[in-house]
């Protein structure tokens, strides 16, 4: 049983993407189909023994790895990186727990995952500030307070304290405000010296879902973190998780995010690169910070 | 309402102990009451507002710190310090949710709660293996493995290879094992190198109970655990506790553990120190890892 896709590759680091189905001899494929999951780096793709993730109710670890394990989408009417969301839905939802009014930070809050967490958390009547990186301060605050309804943010390479850059307080004219009484939900997707500063303001019974740790990839001089201690002395709980172990959550989480997208109360940030000739360059600046909105490479439109 | 009690107390860095009650004008606490709780290091403390821990269901953190919230002993035909090991049952079965088969690694586990967890460990049917440190290796291994059941047992002192050392095999005529395989249960008690380390050696849905991080206490170079991203890619839940978190759970854990000991099904290694003059050569022992066994300092027997 094979299956042709044509891929456009999304999520560089693991290579998720949408892929459509030029050709298909397995019975849960056809012409034309839109899949999702994980492609090579190439424009056309021979998948030899595709699996249909939904169908196939096994969901091992080893199986989940090996490229040629498709989900077909079933709703083509809203954008297609929609469809790689899960990471945000799990994290958010399953990791953290959230409850309303809580308070939410979450870093690469810009990134393909960190700017719909911090819209499930609006959602959720929590009180949500992110940082970013950019190289001017406006068209993060634009992006994360304007357009995607944030509370808060500020641009991490602005700020020489992290510890002080989350306590700040401030108020009336110019409403600032962040964590002064703690952070109850943290969003990890950078490591370092970000998680130490927010180990020292998480509150008591605090969650920090570690969905990546960009700042320690491919770099060889790793920064401890030296307030772990905190996790006993505040009962936190620091929960890491991948999202080929929440396949299974793929039918509710299409449920509740599809109506959500239709009625424009989520929106998606996306900076595509096109052609698969700009990937590298794509996969460069990711790590580099300079993505905003979710870094996609499109093979074909 | 007041209430005189004659203090031994226990567990130093957070005084915990047992007293016995000389006076009191407090209705749940009567003379010659043994109860457990947070108490000075004196002989006599003199208890303006003592709260019954049990009887009074509002658990809250601010309430719990408080010196003065006492537990009121029941069953005194067993050794008094079993009254402190809620530690190690809220650690151990709520944080890690062990299940038969599981592999288990305990650091400090000559200490007041590894000793304790490595019993239950044994009990659940889990592969259990500890780290301590002493002088000489055949003190470990005789408390460990001949005295508390442990399946094995090695003196960090000795090892300059964490890594190496809990993946260590061999088997046949000197049966060794360890981790070859990975640790589904870490109990965590003292932080820095040990941890990065067992980061490293984790099974995919491993648990990590923090209980405690003692190489780091009163340390101003602080060492930083480098190997965080691991939580991420192996999906490990890190949880931080507090036995304050878990005085609901003191009637649960004496219906389990008080027939244990009776039947001689777990034993309880101390290491004690008479008279309150002796207590703060014993703080200083117990941060040099000089204890083999829970230290106490006794102030009357």
């Amino acid at each position: 049983m094979e299956a042709n896709l044509h891929s456009y590759p999304a999520l560089p680091i693991v290579r998720y993407g949408v892929s459509e189905v030029i050709e298909s001899t397995h019975p849960s494929f056809n012409k034309g189909d839109l899949v999702w999951g994980i492609t090579s780096w190439e424009e056309y793709s021979l998948i030899k023994s595709p699996r249909n993730l939904i169908e196939n109710k096994e969901m091992d670890i080893g199986f989940l790895l090996i490229p040629g394990s498709f989900y077909r989408i079933q709703d083509t009417d809203v954008p297609l990186s929609y469809y790689t969301g899960i990471l945000a839905y799990a994290g958010f939802y399953e990791i953290c727990s959230p409850k309303e009014g809580e308070t939410v930070f979450i870093s690469a809050a810009a990134g393909a995952v960190g700017q719909i967490v911090g819209q499930f958390a609006k959602l959720m009547g929590c009180y949500v500030v992110g940082s970013a990186g950019s190289k001017d301060k406006v068209s993060i605050f634009d992006l994360l307070k304007n357009k995607l309804g944030f509370d808060d943010a500020f641009n991490y390479k602005e700020e020489h304290d992290f510890n002080s850059a989350l306590k700040r307080i401030g108020l009336y004219l110019y409403r600032i405000r962040y964590f002064p009484s703690g952070i109850d939900i943290y969003f990890e997707n950078v490591g370092g010296k970000m998680l130490d500063a927010v180990l020292l303001n998480m509150r008591f019974n605090g969650r920090i879902s570690v969905c990546g740790m960009i700042s320690q990839y491919g770099n060889d001089n790793v920064e401890g973190v030296k307030n772990l201690f905190s996790l006993a002395a505040k009962q936190i709980c620091m929960k890491g998780f991948a999202n080929r172990f929440y396949y299974h959550l793929y039918p509710k989480y299409l449920e509740m995010v599809l109506p959500l997208i239709r009625e424009g109360k989520i929106t998606y940030i996306e900076d595509i690169a096109e052609g698969l000739e700009n990937g590298p360059r794509a996969l460069g600046e990711l790590f580099a910070g300079r993505n905003i909105g979710k870094k996609i490479v499109t093979v074909s439109p």
